[in-house]
């Protein structure tokens, strides 16, 4: 191996930074908490882009640009999303820096100081609603189905690559309706985008419901997520799409007149997913050897490497992959050649698997006699020797194979680390050991916060989908309309 | 009409603002010098995205992200760097908020305040060198090539949307290389790439120079250019590329072991195009009936109105669309169809022409009747009817004819504002008509800042493929090697 991980056993923690760093997927930065993501970690992310994008303009979203700055007296409008957003962030206060006096660099000029500070957004409801006051008269404006693609700040004191980072990237989807029902249908629809999202590109599977009141977005009436279970058995929010009645609407004055020619507050919802994700495709696919990548993002699905002794067999090769290599991204598989001669096979073997490449091809001496080549796939590590000839509709198959052995061994996980508890001390015992666990629960933030002080574990969700059987809340005996997910999470 | 806009000739600087406003392209913002790109100009921009994303992978390069935040001091390192980029920025000295005491709503956290003040980037060369650090310690590390698509900030006192903002979209690309020789041939391929954009994709000539010493960019030996004109005769600089020489890798030492094993400084490029290329785009090919966009990045390149009498007029008329879009789709064309029932067709006619939609299909009753369709081109406002049948080819080379025609006029403008002139008197009065006025200059800054405070035009560059026939300079009669290009200027 060229790069050693620490072993997930081992210390999961640290074979987590271990793979995003030696994987060259991000690093931290001389910033404290903002990450630098280098090349594949960002070609991983453009790809999330390109089909998270492609999602939202089938249905009927735009993109659009807004301001990095929030003014400081636009978080104070509405309540409830100061008091999540306002604390940790970064404050301009000043516009000039000058010389220092004493020739040492450059210092703040205290003159050029703003008369009111400017916050780097740590989500954008108060600049946007701020300026669809602007775009909306008549119910004929509606909706307004906007999305950006942005980078947002939050001062987090604890960081961990692409988890929790100062800085991060994300979509935020801002819409403004008529009606409720149209914004809480736009807010379901979203939940399902990402879902569909997840499970089909990402292979992750996820958990759809809805939060708490006390997990609930800032300024939001109903928080709906996709919640995932990674590897150590620990949660993971993966995406949320909010339900924001009118309050950002009251909190900014944004009116409509309706059908019925009554002036009335316009309707939101808000979504997004970050950077964020990339740490949950890591925790949940990846292995000692490094990453696994679902065939749909990988920024390469294919590498083929060549063994040859002397310069003539590698000429030999590179002829017979010059033909491959057409045939392969004729069926839309990207593919990278890798025949640079300062690496040995081995070492190149390694490095594609510790970068997750589904599918590994390599040439030698023998396999140009036999008409053969050698294919391993990255997510079962095993390899088998096949005829070069037809080797592309092998790998298209073998690519949606890996697709789905993937999903289906997080789904089978998942199922595996999902338990019902009926009672307390149950729930006490079983929490320890990681995962979802699924318990009666009396719908009070005080039975919340209990659970969550004494066992470190709080509400994932409210399922949408699982079985709705009411019950016993397993703390206070009260009634529980249905079963909530439990978990420790990221 | 049913927006007007203030004609060129009355108010060009209106002109272009109420055109940016009216075509929702972008708008002012809450926070002073920041615009909100709109869905419409950010689709534009989402276009020429696309296009250089395509290029600059095309040749090499991958994208990666750094932070938006520079420790203050990383503007110091480097010295020409920070007279150029330190003055007026964005700077973050605190990191939380809190509840106000009376209530009044949130105020800086004094004791919340950061050891080191943070820059929100104006550009990013200091944290990316002082990243690069890390990656290079060889020769085989070597080169890198990098592009970020992100948002910079300058503290600009005088704003105009897209040509002047605080906050700005750019894309910048930062490369490392082991010798003089590959970073001045980077620098120039990039330059050549913003060329065959400009050209073949905004229909923008431009011609490629290199700037005088005092129009550097901050921290570079050379910085190359393309110089466009606009339709009032004043230049706009629509991007750079800048050999940096050993500068940046000095100030941050970043040196690599070479082939022959000695340590060297890092040979640097950097070159970026910003959203400022769509006020370029505007002021290139608009005129007073409203935008005209080049069809190759036209968010949509037709746009299909029905005009009819009654419902069953309609249902026919959508039942023929409903054939030809996707026939138009086919061959790679981006169609609208509107067939809203709250607009008349003369308003849909004059909206779509002020959003410059390059082809505008109607078709009415009688279009039905005869088996046509009217064909309007937006560049010359002239109109046809032509057979159903076949109408998906004709679209096609009309789309063709049009980029190529655009083009053309941009470039025959060009030709007739662009003089040559042989006494500094002459200057002075060719200079008030506007236009690229080449003239021999005795290469000294001294002359330069004469012209600039005398007559308010500056150098635009030195072309690199012009005439290169020495002469006198027109202001001092000194040698001067070739004619350089003069203009007042964006």
């Amino acid at each position: 191996m060229p790069k050693e991980l620490t072993s997930r056993s081992e210390n999961y923690s640290q074979w987590y930074l271990d793979l995003v760093m030696k994987a060259d997927l991000a690093e931290n930065s001389a910033v404290r908490g903002c990450m630098v993501i280098k090349p594949y970690g960002y070609a991983i992310w453009e790809k999330m882009q390109a089909e998270l994008d492609r999602m939202f303009k089938e249905t009927g979203h735009v993109n659009a640009y807004f301001p990095l700055f929030i003014p400081k007296s636009f978080l104070s409008k509405e309540a409830d999303h100061v008091e999540g957003f306002a604390k940790e962030c970064a404050v301009v206060t000043h516009y000039r820096l000058k010389n220092a006096d004493d020739g040492s660099g450059v210092v703040v000029d205290l003159t050029a100081k703003l008369e009111e500070e400017l916050i780097v957004r740590p989500t954008s409801e108060t600049i946007i609603w701020n300026t669809y006051k602007n775009w909306i008269q008549s119910y004929r404006d509606l909706p307004i189905l906007c999305n950006q693609w942005a980078n947002v700040v939050r001062w987090e004191m604890r960081t961990r690559l692409f988890l929790r980072t100062a800085e991060f990237l994300w979509q935020e989807g801002h819409t403004a309706h008529a009606t409720s029902e149209e914004a809480q249908e736009e807010t379901i629809k979203m939940l399902n985008v990402y879902a569909d999202f997840a499970e089909n590109f990402m292979a992750i599977p996820v958990i759809k419901g809805v939060k708490t009141a006390s997990e609930r977005f800032a300024g939001a009436l109903d928080t709906y997520c996709i919640e995932a279970l990674m590897q150590d058995g620990k949660a993971l929010q993966a995406g949320t799409s909010h339900f924001l009645g009118q309050n950002f609407a009251k909190a900014f004055d944004v009116k409509f007149i309706s059908k019925e020619n009554k002036e009335e507050y316009v309707w939101a919802s808000s979504w997004g997913v970050s950077t964020r994700l990339i740490g949950a495709l890591i925790m949940t696919h990846s292995d000692d050897n490094g990453l696994v990548l679902p065939p749909n993002l990988a920024p390469y699905q294919v590498v083929i490497v060549p063994i040859y002794k002397n310069n003539e067999q590698l000429a030999e090769i590179n002829a017979k992959v010059a033909e491959i290599i057409p045939k392969l991204k004729a069926l839309g598989i990207s593919v990278k050649y890798d025949n640079s001669d300062n690496k040995k096979p081995g070492w190149k073997f390694a490095e594609y698997e510790l970068k997750g490449v589904p599918v590994r091809l390599a040439m030698g001496a023998r396999d140009l006699e036999n008409g053969t080549v050698e294919v391993a796939r990255r997510d079962t590590l095993t390899k088998e020797t096949i005829a070069v000839e037809g080797v592309e509709t092998y790998v298209k198959d073998l690519l949606k194979a890996i697709q789905e052995n993937i999903f289906k061994k997080a789904l089978d996980y998942r199922a595996s680390a999902t338990r019902e508890v009926n009672s307390y001390d149950e729930f006490k015992v079983e929490i320890e050991k990681g995962g979802f666990i699924l318990a009666h629960w009396d719908g009070t933030p005080e039975t919340e916060e209990k659970v969550k002080a004494e066992t470190k574990a709080t509400i994932r969700c409210i399922p949408l989908e699982d079985d709705k059987t009411p019950g016993k809340c397993m703390v206070t005996g009260k009634l529980s309309a249905q079963k909530v997910i439990f978990a420790r999470s990221y």
